[in-house]
């Protein structure tokens, strides 16, 4: 059942850009929760209820935030941005864990276990799922409640889905956007998980400070399914499903790993990323992992690489987000639409040079 | 020893822009090749005898022709893009491979050895070398000359050293032309040699059809130290110097990649990349190398892969030529060149939000 169709609440005068679409999410028998999501209904933006609403760690209000980011018009941009530079002072202290996984590997229930074991401890999480196909497939915002069901309802928990259905460069600035406002809502452990499928594991990557692979014990070939570059962004393995019957196999498959890791790359400089074993039903391992997200945190805050890092990607990002429009309106314009193909065409034929081509299409004289 | 000159050949009015810098490459003690290139002058591009001369295996006039393409002067670039114009038909039907190692994998001996071998079969070798480090380094002109004495000396072959240092990218343009060129000239076996040196070994898959990945057995720890993404390149891996009390050792790190290429992928769809050992002393391998490469060609030009490969490369080196050349003149702007580092400065500090910062930057209203 897909089924588009906007928001209760939206700015005022706002259109279809504010459409989300509801997708049936993996049915837990235990879920009770309604199909439809409530959101209060407001209208119109108010820039300066919304920084004090979020500020005060009012959830409706950052729902209503985030929204405004995820909104792809061009109108509400600006009033975005301006949110998003008043809040960024309030932003910054959390951790941001990448949990990635292949579909089955059992992310949502081990962000369950884990967020609800970290509430405990006292930490306030909030979930951010990163998907591009999470309007055609799962993940979406009745998938992620349903299956965090008792996460979902914590009040010390938030849950955000994937954004609507986009380019994964657009996807990628929504959900940076909505950590810096959840920080500033004082959620101090962020949680953004993405499935496993081509390149949105590195776009998390470059969003986070620990990233987390989540993987199952499989017939023994553990190795050969996997790809490296996925490992390769990895800060810890954390192998899921190790209880029951089960648990030996699980073990092994840690071995696996961490006999593979020898001889890859590591992801974090002066890191050592290795495998573990957890089981998000009985909670074994689930301490130990964030002991080690702890001991993550201590020691490269001490040798300066996790200040680093986080410049990096925002440098990484302002320069892509520059390369990104640079070239979109480039594309954009009527003059090169019209060229492009027929210049494509006279290459593929061998009709004219390359750099004669592109020479001609950027309107040089050739 | 590094000296910036004037090749004796230049066309007429023209500057610094045809300077080569001469560097002294990897002596051999049987060398006997004059440090100076001997380059016929003339006085004038005449694109007409030029063509003329490439379509005849005139190899004199096929130095001059990649001369004038490898001018980074705007003037000859219409020339130059005229003269390719006129040749492309004549282009496309060689067997384009590249060779990459680490120094001293013994790439430049094999070459010998190879190309000699590939000649006496009745083809005629071009050697091009792609390798932006060239003028700091080794592998220039005389470099290459003296270390590929006899091919150099034979009438079928053609070498022809990196054009002078710039960046990758344009030393990457003006080898793809150099190909096309060498094409035309009726060379039919195109070998691109490049130093296993981050980035390059991507470039020049992305202009060949076949990749050969160099090797030498160490300590037996072969493993460790290579890049995984190199070996995943790579259409065939050869374990050169399989020679003397060193057959051993080949044998057994030729058994370590085949057993390493199980976990990886391979770089060309339908094909099994696979290690063998060879000896460019005393010739073992070499004609098995080059079984290998025919069979490569025969069932990628049966399943389309071959054609397909090309027309790809094709595109993407248009797309990415159009790209760097919109993103260069963007940046080249003095308005940009001025808000950069103050709105990165600001993004630093947490003042602006990132897309906030875009959005000034490409001067639209925020």
């Amino acid at each position: 059942m897909t089924d588009k169709r906007k928001p209760e609440w939206a700015p005022e005068g706002s259109g279809t850009e504010f459409a989300s679409r509801v997708v049936v999410g993996k049915q837990s028998p235990a879920s009770s929760i309604s199909q439809h999501v409530t959101v209060h209904q407001v209208k119109h933006v108010d820039i300066t209820s919304l920084v004090e609403g979020v500020k005060s760690c009012n959830r409706t209000m950052l729902s209503k935030a985030i929204t405004l980011i995820e909104s792809n018009s061009d109108k509400h941009f600006e009033k975005g941005q301006e949110l998003l530079k008043q809040l960024l002072p309030y932003s910054g202290s959390s951790i941001r864990i990448g949990i990635t996984g292949v579909p089955g590997a059992g992310k949502s229930t081990f962000i369950e276990c884990f967020g609800l074991w970290l509430i405990e401890q006292g930490y306030r999480v909030a979930v951010l799922a990163i998907d591009p196909s999470s309007s055609i497939s799962k993940g979406s915002i009745l998938g992620d409640k349903t299956r965090m069901e008792l996460l979902s309802r914590h009040a010390d928990s938030f849950i955000r889905p994937s954004p609507n259905a986009g380019v994964l460069g657009g996807v990628a600035r929504k959900t940076r956007e909505s950590i810096l406002l959840c920080e500033a809502a004082g959620y101090n452990v962020i949680l953004i998980e993405t499935v496993g499928v081509g390149q949105s594991e590195t776009t998390v990557r470059s969003m986070v400070d620990f990233f987390l692979l989540m993987q199952i014990a499989g017939a023994g070939d553990e190795l050969q399914g996997i790809k490296k570059g996925i490992i390769e962004l990895a800060d810890l393995i954390v192998v899921n499903k190790a209880d029951g019957d089960n648990i030996q196999r699980a073990e092994l498959a840690k071995q696996e790993y961490n006999n593979a890791l020898h001889y890859l790359r590591h992801a974090t400089e002066a890191w050592v990323t290795k495998a573990v074993t957890c089981s998000s039903v009985n909670g074994t391992g689930i301490k130990e992992i964030w002991e080690i997200i702890q001991n993550f945190k201590i020691s490269t805050s001490k040798s300066g690489i996790f200040t680093q890092r986080r410049t990096t990607q925002n440098t990484e990002w302002f320069n892509t987000l520059i390369n990104e429009s640079v070239l979109h309106s480039f594309y954009q314009q009527s003059r090169i639409k019209e060229s492009l193909p027929i210049l494509q065409k006279k290459i593929s034929i061998g009709e004219l040079p390359v750099a004669m081509a592109v020479a001609e299409l950027l309107n040089q004289k050739t």
